[in-house]
């Protein structure tokens, strides 16, 4: 099959192979694991995920859900505060999955209580330190007020806490993540003992790439939910989830221009294929993706002395030392890293596997309605 | 109709509004108007040139091109470097529609003149100080072996040339902005002249919306290309393109919740969305969006003391003054100028007028084949 345009490459082997992973780890401690299909959103890539026992999701979206549960997933969390506006949405899913939804204040759960038809799981989203959203750990006050609440109704089925510690990908140091883990840990813990005569079977999730990829022991919670890495990219790898080999998706962008006079190549590639993510190197120079060698199985290690500089709508600027910038002529396809693979894939809309296979993803599929 | 998730708003009005006053100007000036349909990538939108005597368009992908040629446009510039890759989808579209190609090189050219099957126009990207791509203004070498290489060839027909200045977009000043128009004038003249003897037809097309905004005197050149203005976003209005009545797209997010502690509301609106083209202040703080009240015509001017602070995948962080704060609830909808729309209705695949219409975006058409 011959690429002709900006593509996503998949290789389909790295993928198994992070998954199987994570699916081992999570035995090994004793933790579900519930990944997050907001990376992938492929009902593809979403059926490999079951022959290592996986039957709970997550997705980040009634919409996701939506998808995932036309594809056969029965168990599916929304792992963003519920979105009242979409409750007839909600009912239509509750109706025929097992549906968890995630609360982060009284209004929704009152909300929730007002108009749902059918019984929900509900967690409560707690800020263990990201101060994205959630209820701070320590608002005992509102955690109490919250939980009166959904002990009131029979539709909420209070089913425990959910945290994404999102400031994990602000670290590169395998002991701050190991802390930030810790407090977070240690925090859903105290919650767990401060209601558990009422509730008795509480569940602690968590969530986040970073510290399901890098702490070995992941004792202390019931479930985790990572979701970057089915693909892993340049992020995680500065991080230090992953090597650049566990990257699983790489972009196939054709050259349309050379600059020899800046050594700078120019490739059909920009912002609305890659996304704007960036990584700021020590150096303080900004990178948008690091060039890999396309070979008839899949791609290379990154090669030193290119790289993505900048991007504007469809163009990708390459810098290139004189030794790689005379390996590309016009023509030629180059293999790109992608800094931040869900939003790679979320506009890529779709991929094409190392073996040949297109693969769907959401956001390619018929135009959406844009209103419910 | 009811808007539950993320909507990108379209005022009709604003829209047509801005192709009156960029029409007005090109025939002021007596330029033809070539617009860049990059920005709104709509056959609907593209509709409300047509009464303002528009024939001719720019696009910025073969793709693009394909779409609206199955939209009745005849006369189509894909004002991008030639991806020599495409050549069949290239000789599909040059069979039945006017087709301009831009070349920045005589590999392009070469490999053109082999396997072209039928007519095209070609112009020759020049560089006058943007340092993207395109040929060095002077770099006449290079310039008289590709002038050289299109002569030779019955299917190309040398049309002119074509500049891009893409440094006015980190501008904010007029006068930076007219310098950099009438450099860019001034080499594409020399061009011209240098030419002339053999192509005495020469047209000269310019194609940032910057310049073609706030400059009043556009003459010197043939053909202006401008995109953006057809929306207008942050960044023009930042630049001094456009003032902020004149952005014509808003995109309405449910509020899903508020951490009053920190004066932080939580939106349903984030990179998946959005992008993530910031805006950097003066005071070094970075702006994802400027809120705006939402209104049964449409929305206001942008408030003071409320915007959009962050983004995450799915998470917009808006941080509020007290007083902004608490006229904001949950299951609101608030409105949010965007950064850059060009990428925000790239990523939102369709808009919603503030009269109640869907309109189409390319993106949200369905599966597009990953290889031809």
């Amino acid at each position: 099959m011959r690429i002709t345009t900006p593509t996503l490459l998949l290789d389909k082997q790295k993928t198994i192979r992070n998954i199987r992973r994570m699916a081992d780890k999570a035995k090994q401690n004793g933790v579900r694991l519930r990944p997050h299909f907001k990376t992938h959103q492929s009902a593809q890539v979403g059926e490999w995920f079951r022959e290592f026992g996986v039957q709970a999701i997550t997705v980040s979206s009634v919409r996701m859900a939506r998808y995932f549960a036309n594809h056969g997933w029965k168990d599916i969390m929304v792992a963003f505060p519920v979105n009242v506006l979409e409750m007839d949405a909600i009912n239509e899913l509750a109706a025929r999955v097992n549906l968890h939804l995630v609360a982060v204040n009284l209004d929704t759960v009152t909300a929730l209580a007002q108009q749902l038809r059918h019984p929900v799981q509900l967690s409560l989203k707690i800020d263990t330190g990201y101060r994205r959203t959630g209820i701070l750990a320590t608002n005992y006050a509102e955690l109490d007020s919250v939980v009166q609440k959904i002990r009131e109704q029979d539709k909420l089925q209070f089913t425990g806490f959910v945290v994404h510690d999102g400031h994990t990908y602000k670290q590169n140091d395998v002991y701050a993540i190991q802390t930030i883990y810790n407090t977070s840990v240690y925090q859903l813990h105290l919650l767990r003992e401060r209601y558990k005569s009422k509730f008795p079977n509480l569940q602690l999730s968590i969530g986040d790439t970073p510290s399901c990829s890098i702490i070995d022991s992941l004792r202390g919670v019931d479930e985790i939910r990572p979701g970057n890495f089915v693909f892993y990219d340049l992020t995680q790898q500065r991080i230090g989830s992953c090597s650049f080999d566990d990257i699983a998706v790489c972009m196939a962008c054709p050259v349309v221009a050379k600059h020899p006079e800046r050594g700078e190549i120019i490739l059909y590639g920009g912002s609305v294929h890659f996304s704007k993510d960036v990584i700021l190197q020590e150096d303080a120079s900004s990178i948008y993706g690091r060039i890999v060698e396309l070979t008839p199985q899949g791609w290379s290690g990154p090669v030193e002395g290119i790289e993505v500089v900048s991007l504007s709508q469809e163009h990708g600027v390459v810098k290139a030392s004189p030794e790689q910038f005379k390996k590309y002529s016009v023509g030629d396809l180059m293999g790109v890293l992608p800094v931040h693979s869900c939003l790679t894939a979320n506009l890529m809309q779709g991929y094409l596997t190392t073996e040949g296979e297109q693969l769907e993803h959401l956001t390619g599929l018929p135009y959406r309605e844009l209103v419910s």
